[in-house]
């Protein structure tokens, strides 16, 4: 293999682009969208309100976030075509909710007549209509995999605590409401990792807005993506009991197992969301009483930190890591976490759709060729 | 916008990563899959021996050519969800067959209780399945929208052959299967191309097959990749006589109007899949006794010789230019083209999924922040 494709190999270090959204500065552990700090975002923020920072680039004012909200809230109910979809598909244990929200949601682009529009006002409006369905979808999915029925959205509560209330048929509690929104807000956006720059690619094509979300999706699925926190939560299920942690990890060290939810291609620190996402772990699992996956979640924190071998690779545990306590204590199966995660960053995606398509050039890059020399077609009866 | 971003818009240039599947030579305007010449491919071998060769990497000898004919043939049927999903979607002029197919290739995931295996064996089995039943969903769907009931697959015919039967209700004439095949041949496979590196940034995630060639889908359908030999049947539609082409060319240069199917990224000299594609389409043209559509694409790809603005430009017919009145004289509406696209680079993209698959890194660019400095958080009650 050549200097050049080592070099760029998973394009690590090749600038793809540029993009005013977020700065991730992984060195330092720090994180911003549209130049506010992520900590400033998730102490004060509603995610419809860091949706509307990340599209139109500014903080809404009153009657803007208002608006934003209204519009949101209005939006949720899905069409007939995408719940007859939702009632058709196979549910079980084994049906992945994100292959389900990857399936409806290519489904709504059947239903949206001006679906091939990539004007900027259309795409705002087709981003803001398919944030608000999304986690219509995931609730009635949770739901009907449980031979349940599906709750209608209810229009006094705000985004996060709807998606709650749907999944479980009551208001939630004022901290879980908090909990999922920080959790909203902080998993938004984070630059080119591999479904931005998914949706980008699609986008870069002049095809629609729902393929671009599709797209985004199909990469968010991916264990060394938005799938970790499923795998993490899966981590702390088998660990079992805080007691265990030590022997857990020990043992994982002495067969090279990889430890979910931990260590970041960008972040050589402390993640920057983890340490939110701590705190609102902590106050869910305080509330309900039942603070075991808590424990789990800190103790393996504390050892990164006191270990050799993570301090020595600068390997903590990252966005993944706290959300995925904090998500099954606010009663999200494991598998639930990846669809929970798209309906955050759908966010970040449409604010970059948006931003390619204002200076968009075809993304396409070169492969270096290694395969046959060029060689004479054999005829069938020749081979052998 | 610095020096490094500008070289690297649309990552031109860029080195992804290596392959051995094909090689693009586009200043001597050639291409090879796996060392063979597209010329040699395209006049000797059907689609399911260039599946073999693109996935295997060496033509297939008698017996395995016998084998995956026969694994293609048994598994055409769709399974009974993704038949109820076909059924449920809205049908119609405006819903695109790409999008429905993107949609049941989406739901089939969820009927595949293996879903998540990423081991070699298991991925090629998936992209065999799903090679056989692509089309049998485009089929499906073209019959549906119209009001008829879907056709099932005839075992007794080749892929190419059984796509037609199941759109038309009867055996197709040879010239006609050969001239789909030729097609399914030529655009089986081209490198890094858009909707494949979509299909490897997917498969980087550690995201499964299904979400892969969904991915793909999704940049495919952009009018700048797959979606082009749709638009440039509409504008052939558009001229609608021979005697128009002259006049419309003109028009179209006066006022800057793109013509679609005309210039390529990478070939600045005669795409080399044109050729082969012009010869079928003008064999069914004739078969059929009307030259009409082929005539019209003949005239425009003389005048890209012979006009300057086009000489100058390096402006020739590529691979959709073509396509599009040889898959029209076949029977299909512009707007399933896109989806035939897709029913042929499957092969390509199962290729690039399993050569990612054997020496994977996430795919994750980086982005150059042009964005707001930091800044303070507003509270909303401060801002105007």
């Amino acid at each position: 293999m050549s200097d050049a494709t080592t070099r760029t190999k998973g394009l690590e270090g090749v600038v793809a682009g540029s993009s005013s959204i977020s700065l991730v500065e992984g060195a330092e552990g720090r994180l911003s969208y549209r130049g506010y700090r992520i900590q400033d975002l998730a102490a004060n923020s509603s995610f419809e309100e860091v949706l509307y920072l990340l599209i139109y680039g500014e903080l809404p004012t009153a009657s803007q976030l208002g608006q934003i909200e209204m519009t949101l809230r209005e939006r949720r109910a899905l069409p007939d075509a995408a719940t007859s979809v939702l009632r058709v598909l196979p549910k079980g244990d084994k049906q992945e909710p994100i292959d389900v929200l990857r399936t409806v949601v290519s489904s709504l682009a059947l239903v949206d007549p001006d679906v091939d529009n990539t004007e900027r006002d259309a795409v705002i409006d087709k981003a803001l209509t398919l944030a608000a369905r999304m986690p219509t979808i995931v609730a009635a999915y949770a739901r009907l995999r449980e031979s349940k029925e599906p709750i209608a959205p209810n229009n006094d509560l705000g985004h996060a605590a709807n998606l709650l209330y749907m999944l479980r048929g009551e208001v939630p509690p004022e901290e879980d409401a908090k909990a999922l929104n920080t959790y909203f807000v902080l998993a938004a956006e984070h630059s080119f990792n591999a479904s931005t720059f998914t949706a980008k690619i699609v986008t870069s094509t002049l095809s629609d807005y729902y393929s671009a979300i599709v797209g985004a999706i199909c990469s968010l699925k991916g264990v060394s993506h938005g799938g970790a926190n499923q795998k993490a939560m899966e981590m702390m299920l088998e660990v079992g009991d805080v007691n265990n942690v030590e022997p857990f990890i020990d043992h994982a060290l002495a067969t090279k197992r990889r430890l979910m939810g931990m260590g970041h291609r960008i972040y050589k620190t402390y993640d920057p969301r983890a340490a939110q996402l701590n705190e609102q772990a902590r106050i869910v699992a305080e509330r309900g009483g039942n603070t075991k996956w808590y424990d789990i979640a800190q103790r393996i924190d504390n050892i990164s930190h006191t270990h050799p071998y993570f301090a020595e690779r600068k390997i903590y545990p990252n966005v993944e890591f706290y959300s995925a306590p904090l998500l099954y204590t606010l009663g999200f199966k494991p598998d639930m976490m990846p669809a929970l995660f798209a309906c955050s960053r759908i966010s970040g995606w449409s604010a970059h759709i948006l931003e390619q398509l204002q200076d968009n050039r075809i993304i396409r890059p070169n492969a270096e060729y290694i395969g046959p020399a060029i060689r004479d077609y054999t005829p069938l009866e020749d081979r052998r």
